[in-house]
């Protein structure tokens, strides 16, 4: 549902292609619908909002999803196989939007599939590092135990911050920076209970780890952005297709390394239940919208939209799971509250 | 010593008795150092820096002491008899330093002790709240433990922001005001422990009673700096004076309320140490150091110094008494330093 939303968004910016190039240089300069053509201008805006809404939706859903699959007891498949069919889904998601752009508007060099060695060439680099963390995932939980890990899991928000700096060179403004800094300190009290402390006693090891699976994550992120603006008027869902046709490579092969014995044992689809489907099916969307957001906002944006989804999943959790919300979660939900004001302010001011 | 130096900066003040007015209105209008006189505007800068780190120095290590009186397990002398004492020091400190200013300028109208009933009858009214609001002290305890007061007091920061707009009409920048939100978030963050969930199940009556309480003493700052900042160019040490005077007062009232026969079985001295006078001491300059922050800074800046102090405390805890820092303290520590660069950054921009 949120998908074709997203997908009639799309379709408008295909009539004008030069659209996107323009939403980029204009977000750049900071100035929004200082001249003429504000109707543009508001439609890139509506895209950029719908983007995010349903990134946050999607992703607060997919931890509402992963709980209530716990609960059921239903966590016995092989999560490889798992993440490899979120990628196929998602690559027959882009192919049909895709198809549907063709018979509408011919095919164009914007739109077509075939591509260079050049544009293709930088496409597995994203897949890889993600495939990188998800195996170093593994090895951290000598050093930390899984709440721990939670807490550590808030340096993706710093280091894609510093990435993005680096990396993209764009410029945060100081308010901008303070802001992002309590969107940290924000979602990392609002996660807090009883035994964090804990996690100061993490040995420097578990630390570096943790430091580098940040750094991978936001480097992960920053890259894809890095790579769907470089041709801002290239069909996001050609960029999707060859994106996620590289993410099948790599889960493919983590499913080697993995669950080769599970899979050849039990078979590719052993424990899987319907609850496993409306997972997949949930990381598929929530995916496309992380590319969307790439695409149409930023990394920044990416990075608000999850942290504002983890507030949003603890309070549907309080209906329906009978959750418990703590002082610190009201504490830390301010904060972010204040940083999401802040960062907006800030853009203004800049 | 630190009563000294500020002292020192005050007599400087006197000089120029137009000096203070000028503070004022330039820092309403924000624009500090637009024309001329830069050596005026960095005094100013200077005096209010000073008293500012005073104020904040001289709170932790009272905070300190207490630890320390607590853990020497001498806590058996009557707090109001403290109290009194600590308002008849103040007292004998402001007439020293009067005295010293007589002999050096002579007496002027800013600086004679003789006042009006107009002047005068407003100086009552502060003290009169903080003895309500310590009155009260002793019942909500009722509702809520130590700790959860101490999570509670925090509504002290968002009182007197709300106050300090109202009664003193002074305009706060949006900034500013997320800088505020931030510092009260971030107090109580620092503060968490992992039984401070109880305090969400303090009843309506307790609540009740804490945001009266929060308003009462909100209420009483910001009255206190509108009696001192009425009349700019009058010596402090003379509005002084009159307040710690009706401080001795109401104090003189609580002991006959609370403590009149503890008094007169045990004596007024009775369980008096070496740290009990050291804690009166304390508290007399911290109060001499309130004054001074009211007149050459704000109430702002009070809480900023108060929020910064508790902070020291917990870090200077640790060399001291070997206390133990919370994940959650280094959370609110971010919160708070990012909300002392924003109230700064909110200035320049105002």
């Amino acid at each position: 549902m949120e998908y074709r939303k997203i997908k009639d968004e799309d379709k408008e910016g295909d009539v004008i292609p030069s659209d996107v190039e323009g939403l980029q240089s204009k977000s750049l300069s900071g100035t929004v619908a200082a001249f003429g053509g504000s109707s543009r201008e508001q439609n890139k805006w509506k895209r950029k909002t719908i983007v995010t809404i349903a990134l946050t939706i999607l992703t607060s859903s997919q931890a509402i999803l992963i709980v209530w699959s716990k609960r059921a007891g239903k966590y016995e498949y092989s999560v490889t196989t798992a993440n490899f069919l979120v990628e196929a889904l998602k690559c027959a998601f882009s192919l049909a939007a895709l198809s549907r752009i063709w018979s509408n508007d011919g095919i164009t060099d914007d739109n077509r599939l075939s591509t260079t060695w050049d544009e293709v060439s930088v496409y597995p680099i994203p897949a890889a590092l993600y495939l990188i963390k998800n195996l170093l995932q593994y090895y951290i939980f000598a050093y930390v135990d899984a709440p721990g890990y939670q807490i550590l899991k808030n340096l993706n928000i710093i280091s894609t911050g510093v990435l993005y700096r680096i990396i993209l060179k764009r410029k945060l403004s100081e308010i901008q920076w303070a802001a992002f800094i309590l969107l940290g300190a924000g979602c990392t009290t609002a996660q807090l209970n009883p035994s964090s402390d804990h996690v100061l006693q993490t040995p420097f090891h578990g630390w570096m780890m943790a430091i580098v699976m940040a750094l991978l994550s936001g480097f992960a992120g920053v890259y894809t952005e890095a790579i769907i603006k470089k041709r801002p008027s290239r069909n996001i869902n050609v960029q999707n297709f060859w994106l996620y046709i590289f993410g099948m490579g790599f889960n493919a092969i983590a499913i080697i390394i993995q669950d080769f014995d599970a899979v050849a044992n039990k078979g590719f689809f052993h424990g899987y239940s319907l609850i496993t489907a409306l997972m997949i099916l949930n990381h598929a969307l929530s995916g496309i919208a992380v590319s969307m957001v790439m695409k149409y906002a930023d990394n920044i944006v990416k990075v608000y939209s999850t942290s504002v989804a983890m507030l949003l999943t603890a309070v549907v959790s309080v209906f329906l799971f009978g959750f418990h919300l703590s002082l610190a979660f009201f504490l830390g939900s301010i904060v972010v509250s204040v940083s999401v004001y802040m960062h907006s302010i800030g853009k203004i001011q800049r």
